[in-house]
């Protein structure tokens, strides 16, 4: 059984770990799609801590915390007193002060779960720190290919767009070496980590050549703001090289499962047509999202 | 019974509809003004997603969900993923993923709702889209006249203002007609919008002479904006020509009801004494929008 | 018993009514402590309404609501309606008109919450006016002097740093002296207010000098404006002459109760080893701010 107090990251979890969870979001799934409001976390308080802005990630964290019956607080860095100058481990021993019983924790800067981690009595979740990681992006992620294909072990995931910038793609290859999928990463060489291959991946920037057999296709989302910084030439050439259309896909691996972890850029990473089609589970993600945020919140902090 | 997905527009809704939701309100009000806490709503989910700010217009929709046991989710575009380019559409569906059973948007492009609306699973409920409608304030501005009057039939409802910009006059005018009350607008030629009257109501641009025999008068807000555009020359000439003042008030229609959405510019579409008389029923108006959303969202998704 | 209708300050209230709230505190710090779920206050909203923004207050205020099972509507300047000229009252009367039972509110003007407690039904709790009162972080404050020596009687309070611009300093000096402490403020003379020793304290300009025969030493927080403003030097000397170092602490009065209403500034008001020292209160106050909202809230509003 999944034991810990934090949900830091993928990279040193086992592959036990991360079935542990995966199982328990089964049924957590069920009761937030039926819709039932359950009391397992009632009497406690879940803070989500956010130096970078998300309403998605917030979103789907709150509604996981409140599903199980706990209190929410929300603290932004733009309305906090963390702007005030008050120290990342301040700011945690306030919330421990204020009976907190789990962070969920956005950063600009790698470690800064752990940094907090460390320091607070309350379980900290990482909602995503810098280039480093995004973990409960990618058990949901996870949870949607087993879904899907039964199991994760032996499918090829192709993932496709801005490696270097993703923390989802980085917990991603990570958690899939793990449980025995084959992952290959797609890119512009501007948008290629150096070294990525030793995270446990293949590599490619032929987009085409790589989807030959996938069973899942993964875009990764593109900053408007690499453009600015000549990563690449425009959007449309993006498209046109490392697009997911619906002439690659019907054309190279028509059962694929498409996935993005949203919002999507429509004619960037995918062509529209793909995100609305049968293949795409974007929508499933966004609910399985919130089921396995459940599972790790009730881990984490439930019957404590 | 209304049965309905969605609520758009009073345009578009018969004069049943209307009553239907007029009598359910009266139970909700009972309970709200109570303090009683209903689980009508539990484990149901409520958004707010609102492209124009107003506080005073979601948190009454707020309480009301809170109110009848739903949880509630809070999106601004100012702080949302709908400002990397989302579409519209697209933060509908994942609403839906996110298991929200009723949407309600403010939006500054008018049929912004009726286009969420064909595209989602959840209820869309419209708080205001660009001049076209604002239904929930009508329905609360008509049970406040009922609740006076015992009836809407056959009143005199007198309407004063920036006509022009208001979905507020807009909605009041298509059920004042329909539950067969008498609608005047009053305003200056430059904040009467073209054709007005065939909306069903009759136009005058002299408040005195408007307001003889008028059992309701009704101030709509004036934008500061608008006379930075022109349209009038300032708020202090504004407030002599159509401002309803105490001499207007009682020396024309001592028992009209006087009534305005909210925030009130005091000494322009009101004086302070006529807002603070007890003709007013503005704070009662407020109590009122609760009520009328409780029943709205109840009819929309309660029990489903 | 405490039986007023609002909290405003402490400058008015008996030593009875000040030991009946820091009783009622014991009982429901332990609630809050144990995680317990309450519904004294289930169907009764407490609004914040906060013309200044302080993510620490509010949190600490929406968290004791919502044990005490109260819904919260949360306002800010920035966001709201009072942003289009409404005034304070008119905003009161449509708190009053949504039904909320208690209005917290903070406001850089002193006197506010006088205005708005005398114009609306619902309870008023001042969270902080200006430079005058801030009566619930003095009662925490008192509340965790009490739970440490048992009592408040005889015991030598010393307030360093920013005297003329804290509220909190002034709540302070008029409890201490009611419950028959002696305070003591240290501050360079720029942050003296004129005549304060006619508020019930001692006044020192040397801190070492002070702190002799303390019980207490409370730092103050130094607001970086006022450097701007040539109130005094650098951060640097500041912490020379008024800082509560180790050297200091431990030289002089080592068996004293370190306080700061938070966030510290640390090297500035306390060296970083004073704040994480076993003297150090800093995060039980924060506890104990939260306990203490709750028996004021229980207390106003409660059984109503």
């Amino acid at each position: 059984m999944f034991r810990k107090k934090d949900l830091l990251g993928l990279k040193d979890m086992t592959a036990e770990d991360i079935t542990d969870i995966l199982d328990r979001t089964v049924s957590m799934k069920e009761a937030f799609v039926g819709g039932r409001q359950l009391d397992r976390l009632s009497g406690k308080c879940v803070a989500t801590l956010f130096y970078e802005n998300s309403t998605r990630t917030r979103n789907s964290f709150e509604t996981a915390a409140r599903v199980l019956g706990a209190r929410t607080m929300s603290i932004s860095v733009a309305t906090s007193s963390v702007q005030k100058g008050e120290s990342l481990i301040d700011t945690g021993k306030t919330l421990d002060a204020l009976r907190t019983d789990a962070i969920v924790i956005r950063h600009s800067m790698a470690g800064a779960p752990d940094l907090l981690a460390a320091n607070v009595r309350a379980s900290v979740i990482n909602a995503g720190d810098g280039m480093n990681e995004h973990p409960t992006q990618s058990l949901l992620d996870l949870f949607t290919m087993r879904e899907k294909f039964g199991t994760i072990k032996g499918l090829k995931v192709v993932l496709v767009g801005d490696v270097k910038h993703s923390r989802v793609a980085r917990s991603n290859i990570w958690a899939l070496s793990k449980l025995g999928a084959e992952a290959v990463v797609v890119a512009p060489y501007t948008l290629l980590p150096r070294g990525v291959e030793e995270l446990g991946c293949e590599v490619s920037t032929d987009i085409e050549e790589a989807m030959i057999g996938a069973n899942v296709v993964m875009g990764l989302r593109i900053q408007r703001e690499r453009q600015k910084a000549g990563l690449f030439p425009s959007l449309a050439e993006y498209n046109a090289e490392f697009g997911i259309t619906a002439d690659r896909l019907y054309g190279i691996c028509e059962n694929a499962l498409v996935m993005h972890p949203g919002p999507v850029n429509r004619g960037v990473e995918l062509s529209g047509d793909v995100a609305d089609s049968p293949n795409s589970a974007i929508n499933e993600q966004v609910t399985n999202g919130v089921a396995v945020r459940m599972a790790v919140m009730d881990m984490l902090i439930g019957g404590r």
